[in-house]
């Protein structure tokens, strides 16, 4: 079942080692069909030069497996949490690429310091709260889900407009109307996240950008007005890599 | 038409992630014949795995497009706003390398710290103001060009002798006698910003090279007296890569 | 002899230039035969693209050469040293890779800042002390075995809890059940020193874990109530790469 | 003539960037036929794909290109200043390796912090005073060879002890008694420079290594009592890459 979804969840997991987001086996990408409700997650803890999509197991909104030989990913709670909660997200991405991690063991929010990142994320990254000691005895996964939204909600951040969180002391997430959109999100993050260290190291000033450069950069790329790329007036969704 | 330079322009712009300087699709290169007064862009948006020389847009000093299928690079108007304005280069390099982006970000000059910098560039390369609220919205790409030559032009800098900028905020841009030339200018602007980087970190002293280091340095690679390479005595715009 | 062993000590050894843990010849990995009381580590000083399976040195718990042409690696005494005071391990690498040598050199613990690192290693990867001159001159390498296993006694440290150690102004040892696995737990201490240093430069809170977090991490991966990969139940010792 | 030696100097010159050493052109690498008192020397500002054996120039030790049709190395006055004063070595080794500038930059000795500095150079490696403008108007490639020695001989430095030397505000240069021997010579300075920038970023403390841990390590690999590696009693000139 799934079998195009499967192939196209499979290709995003396999762009993570080929991007350098991930180091042995530590990152995982899902996709969802929201008309049936289940999603594709790769299986815990194979390495990627053995993953085929038939591996691939699939799961419902509950968080049920309802395919697969193989036990998916220890995090499918916290795709499914997020799944439920982000209702137009169609991809979700977890790494601990490097950069993001530095920012998410500082519990720093990753700044909207140059253009790169507006052109992706309308405004800084969050680092979400870490869990709590209740958290994470009660359902660690599902409750990395939650500190995400919670954060989200709690500071009034659109989820389509800043495509990716940090948890802290943990990891990045990211997340997108496909897979593969999402894993983009994934290695920009990475990006700005290596250029904003550079950048915070060199200036004690508050460089962030100001709103009318962001709103530029995200709107160039984004929405009715788009003009980048070949597909100018192109919702988010159906853009390819930008 | 302009088959020859468009072949040009298509390998400058292969080589930009040969030499590490791009992400995704992150950069473009053009190439100007200036007889014709038109000039050769990549399209936007296109992968560099799928561009093909055919791809490329030709657009003249108007910034109007005179052939292409595609829509050329988003940022066509800076780079025909620099052409106009730097009569006599002829190719313009704009990537988002991470280390010239962390310099732009925190707005500042890359100074000319070691002789790495001075063979290519004659002085520090000037971080250029951000763009006001105005100038953005009235016209971003063309006022980008705009804040580049106004930079040059109140600090006094030959655009000959330091052929690069930063757009604070933003990121790089390098030009040159050629699109090679440019690109290579791109890579040297790169390697300085990370050297330059680290040394700021472990010094509080002043170390910009004194004024006779930076001409030594300068007219071994550049000019009538050059002594570096097998072309001596010819001009910057003849020698290839130094 | 050790035909299987040497294979799997070979496999080990050509693993560190893979993972940029090893520059030139600087790492070597050892396996233990415990019925049998010997190991076989890689020879002195032999290129990695040169090493054979057959070059590799069989040694006794005495560190005297049982079998091999070569000599065995200067640092045969501190893998003795490890094998006999810590009963547990199969298995010893020990390279130069850089984060963990910068730590090393500044002689900090790599602390617990990351659920990465807590996957694997449970608290602080110790910083043992450097050897005096009376260790150096007596026994140099036996003693740099030495101030781990005094390191890990002092501090009331599990060596199978945290399978590695830095020895101050030195380098890192890491071990684990099998050669394979003590070379992943060496690549996760250097990506966590990458991580922890630029986590460090960016907070001057203590970032460390809290111990819930700590626990949940390490037994999501270890231990009877694992839950990550295919083989949930099964010990840290059988597990392949996490 | 010197065909042997010209394929020895080719090959060490193909392996800087094979190690990462250049970017472009920028290195050389020389070596010496003593009886002779002839050196050959990569041809100037020449790309590492495009060169052969037989472009390499053939210089006596006043610094005269006795065969080849190519402008030798810019560099050369320094090579042969080199040779001149530092009668023992066989080859010379001049990069812009980015970790070495930025110490250079920032005209900082890179200090003897970790074993494998030790291992390879028996101390710090100084940081030679950057030429006066005197001095650069005069004779700038020979007074940059002069610069060094000068500082080996008013801080008593031992040049074959301590290979390298950085030249301030410019780059690293190294020798050894043969050319790939200068090649692993630059490749550690390059190394250590990175763990030492580090180092110093996350401490204060004086972490250099103590004298009797410099001769262990040093000791190890060099000289009568050697022990590393398969030649133990071969001296240092002897020793193929440690």
């Amino acid at each position: 079942m799934l079998e195009e979804l499967k192939q196209e969840v499979y290709e995003a997991n396999m762009s993570l080692p080929k991007l350098g987001l991930v180091t042995f086996t530590w990152g995982n990408v899902s996709g969802i069909d929201r008309e049936k409700g289940l999603f594709v997650i790769k299986p815990s803890g194979v390495d990627y030069d053995e993953l085929k999509p038939s591996d691939l197991v699939v799961v419902n909104l509950k968080g049920e497996v309802v395919e697969g030989d193989m036990n998916p990913s220890s995090d499918t709670p916290t795709h499914t949490y997020l799944y439920n909660h982000f209702p137009k997200i169609g991809g979700i991405v977890h790494t601990h690429s490097p950069w993001a991690v530095s920012f998410a063991a500082a519990k720093l929010d990753v700044p909207a310091m140059n253009t790169t990142h507006a052109d992706t994320f309308y405004g800084d990254v969050p680092a979400a709260d870490a869990l709590t000691k209740e958290e994470i005895e009660e359902d660690y996964e599902g409750n990395t889900g939650k500190t995400i939204v919670k954060t989200f909600e709690e500071r009034g951040i659109d989820y389509e407009a800043i495509p990716a969180a940090l948890v802290s002391q943990h990891g990045p997430f990211a997340w997108g109307p496909t897979p593969a959109k999402a894993v983009y999100n994934s290695k920009v993050l990475e990006v700005v996240a290596e250029e904003d260290y550079h950048a915070m190291q060199m200036t004690m000033d508050n460089s962030r950008l100001p709103q009318y450069l962001l709103d530029k950069h995200y709107y160039r790329k984004h929405g009715a007005n788009a003009y980048y790329g070949q597909n100018n007036a192109k919702s988010q969704s159906h853009a390819k890599h930008e």
